[in-house]
């Protein structure tokens, strides 16, 4: 029984999934696809033999969809999301699932009334090997109770239309959701610290930036985000506990030794590093839909994620230590 | 349009393929299964919602079969790939495709009289992220013209029935390829070391071996097979060019501080460290079927591999250097 | 030619640096020694083949003494340097050169004011080779302009009588020199920022801490200090530049590959990690005095580095940013 | 008491040697100087503060000189050694020993009857702390009985001068002590293959070389030697045992990462690679002179290696297994 896709948003990501799921992942076909630019939906859509519609609702309305794909700019998620929620759809959104945690808190509110889980959002990272045994050694007990975290998040080089503030809604969000889900704990004050700049790049942006979080539980995290690094595409993490401490790896690749030196490559792309992630996600996801149950990070993780994107947006500039405003838990999210 | 897949043998690899198919591998479907044990197939079939099918040879002429995976015990696949190459239909066997050098001919020359290349090898290999980089590099020329290559194959155990001979035709069999396929060379010389043996398993058993190949163009490869290591799987592979080096890496995987060591483990299975080469190596072939071209390690790498097993297996235990028999290569292999 | 020393304080470190002036520093002999414990200068003298004096003060003034060596409790240091600048005598001092500003100021004056560059401060990191490697890096321009600085200072365990100040005066002492050393640029802030505790040792002792400190051009450090972390003695450092990174190595060691893992040792000990350091400090220190030139950190280091940890010190609960208080270098330190 | 040493050779290793034992071995002078070139004496002299001699013979019977130092071309050493032991004088000589198990024989039977130990060859890489480390794993057993053993012995260029039986009496040499030391075992046969050689240097060069070599308890150990690698100094070693392996490490060096590469330096050079060997083993030979006791590699050790190198240097161009011929140890060794 295939599932049937219908994706809202054909840019970059919109277009990898759609590829990515003609590709890797069975029991799914993409059958209709809508984006601001037609030309664009049109384009995505050939490739997967499926129907361009005129707008991000008529896909979430259409019949042949059995499930929804949202790639859209993330200031439209929350519309197209309440509207999934509406017709009982299971729905896939990007990160981040919303740009601030009121629309977060609307998803939930809806999606608790509807009584069914359907929102899944797509922090891939979750799925990647070494995140997942970095969990599992946390589990194991082996390096105790957590205390500190640091983490590295670097881009080779980001566009023009990058902004300070993205740093922290669409790259920091990353970290922020795995904070959450490695120790298990929520994040209570956000810090933005504004380092020297590179020159190496636009004026209008603080770059790097450096992010402290606390957690509930008193977890002290440190985050680098450098978004115009220029080496490569580079993913660090390390968790310090009572007894020991647990490190993502570097990505294996060969190692070459000449000219006097022993070396081996950076990755450049974020799509590459986490490719084997991307598939695992959907996989799970169309697996999930099929056998109708919920799966992965829940609309409450994108809500929670939002309120400490918004506390850190606003330190930025000013360095304060900010408390992160999030309502209680439901039940309702397990 | 799925690719109708008939499954000859359902053992290990054979279910663990067609597990692969189902949950991996898009586009295509497992419609038919064989096996010796008819309620192994059964098993297996139900599966995948496959029928069983009497016998290998029924599975090959199943009109709903559109290819065919052969998955059974060695020495029957010359049969089945034989029945398949009359049969017009693309088949890919398990490695090793031949237990010998004239049955690997006798494949050669039929698929040359057919006309075309139906027959693919399951050297996925071939497909690791971290070999298909060690190839480029050697493409690249920033190593020179190879002279040497280390390779090193263990294994954390073997179970009883493994034996001696077993460690070239089932275990060097993957390096042997590799040679072949990294150096783009033939191998002309082939010669097998016996050091003390572990004492931690059977008797019977030559474990570790050590070989030693020369290639047409003069480059030395020594090959450590040792199936009993214990502490885990371990693949390595270094060629020494003449300006540098390029070597494999190893899997990559969470580091953990604690105890007063640092570690990352070690893994314990081939499935597990060659999952993705695996998948990606069925994917490429579907997507061949389905297009109508042949595609990788093909039935003249199958050949050539058996003459080079042929002339190790003979040189086991007496340590004596000797020459590989190998046909000329037709121009049908491009 | 060889050079007399004189040494006050005959504890840990005031023994090994006696064994090592044997052991591994030509052209140095060990002549007096004194401790407020008159037997353990007894020992340590004894070994050495020197004499016990009564006082640290009878140390700097003995006519056979050339150079003194400082080793006794920190607070007494500053009497001991003040009385060799006095009798115009090299004197080298384990860090913290003093335990507050004031009294670094006491002694950059008293030295000024003697015309002679004396002092020399213990901060043997510098003669580490891996912090030397990163400095030739950064001095290559080949990552450029420095933007952020990561360091971790861990100690497998302290003693009870440990206390949470001396994270700061006695352990991130080396990392504020390096900061110092290694960026060519003075701290201008700092800030302790105190995690959940460690549950695993004394309950007066905050441990870990984070440490934040901002450098005259903006460069960003942050400093993990966890003297309890129960796994070994690990050091680790990166800077961050415009273009790219340097990173300190893991000290090498033996990989042993058994047990489903794969290992290397950590280190337990700084003496053991520094030990090459340890040994190059003092040679390069004998050779100076030999030769009548100043040499390596000076009291201007010394004092600089005590402005510094002033300021964490009173951060240290409350957890502010607070400024260090620094006079103008002047050019008597070049 | 300083030890006095008279320094026969003062090539670059000589001078070396003169030069370390200034700068980093307590206790121990150099006073006097031999070499056939007697300008390069007088410099290497001077620089020491010591006396030139007319010949190695009258460094040896010097009454000033306590021990002697023989850093001469190799084929000569076999006379001072004899004087050194009819002098009763401690000796340390370079490797090889003797250029032939013949020589080597002589030394042995002499030392044996002066009835002293005197002999100690500069075998400097049991210093090293990674072999160390190697040796210390070996002996917990945790790896189990030792199988196999695999090293790699690359040096960036060798001189036109260098010619192919180099490989093995001047390079190969140091892995042959260490087979023997690791392992506590005596190599019984030796074979020379010869792979492609390298375009890069001299065509009467046959690099690289591929040995292998059998121990009495079948230890099988396999040595690329290559000497024009171009990229660096680079020296590997893995001891494989029942029940897991052990490696030495790369050299620890600072990790740069920039353009797309995470790189470490490699060394270029032995004398830095082994620097602090060289210091340990000349400080631990001056200590056990001052002591009266006898130390580290023998003249057993040095006539052994010399067995293997005769057998190597004559399996070279046939690539024949040759049989090590040595006689049986005396209990005067131990």
């Amino acid at each position: 029984m295939t599932v049937h896709i219908g994706v809202i948003g054909a840019g970059a990501i919109g277009a990898d999934h759609v590829r990515r799921i003609g590709a890797r992942v069975p029991g799914a076909a993409v059958v209709a696809v809508a984006d601001i630019d037609p030309a664009r939906a049109g384009e995505v859509a050939s490739g997967a033999g499926a129907r361009v519609l005129p707008s991000g609702l008529d896909v979430v309305t259409d019949p042949h969809v059995d499930a929804v794909l949202v790639t859209s700019w993330g200031p439209t998620h929350a519309d197209y999301l309440l509207a999934a929620i509406d017709a009982g759809k299971p729905v896939f959104t990007e990160k981040p699932m919303v740009t601030t945690a009121a629309d977060g808190l609307r998803i939930v509110e809806a999606e608790q009334s509807s009584g069914r889980r359907l929102v899944r959002v797509g922090f891939m990272r979750r799925h990647d090997a070494g995140y997942r045994a970095m969990k599992e050694v946390l589990a194991s007990g082996e390096i105790g109770t957590p205390l500190l975290m640091h983490c590295v998040h670097r881009n080779a080089t980001a566009p023009e239309t990058y902004h300070s503030e993205m740093a922290i809604r669409d790259t920091a969000v990353h970290e922020i959701d795995l904070i959450r889900w490695l120790l298990d704990d929520e994040v209570v004050s956000a810090q933005v610290i504004s380092p020297r700049r590179t020159s190496r790049r636009f004026e209008h942006l603080q770059d790097p930036q450096f992010m402290l979080f606390e957690t509930a539980s008193g977890v002290r995290v440190d985050l680098e985000v450098f978004v115009n690094c220029q080496y490569g595409y580079d993913i660090r993490c390390e968790v310090v506990g009572e007894m020991g401490t647990v490190e993502l790896p570097h990505p294996a690749d060969v190692w070459v030794r000449s000219g006097a030196r022993l070396r081996t490559p950076v990755l450049q792309d974020w799509s590459e590093r986490f490719a084997a992630a991307f598939d695992d996600e959907l996989i799970e996801w169309v697996a999930s839909v099929r056998e109708g149950r919920a799966s992965g990070p829940d609309s409450w993780d994108g809500y929670a994620v939002a309120a400490v994107t918004d506390a850190a947006a606003e330190s930025l500039g000013s360095g304060e230590v900010l408390p992160v405003l999030l309502d209680k838990r439901p039940a309702f999210y397990g």
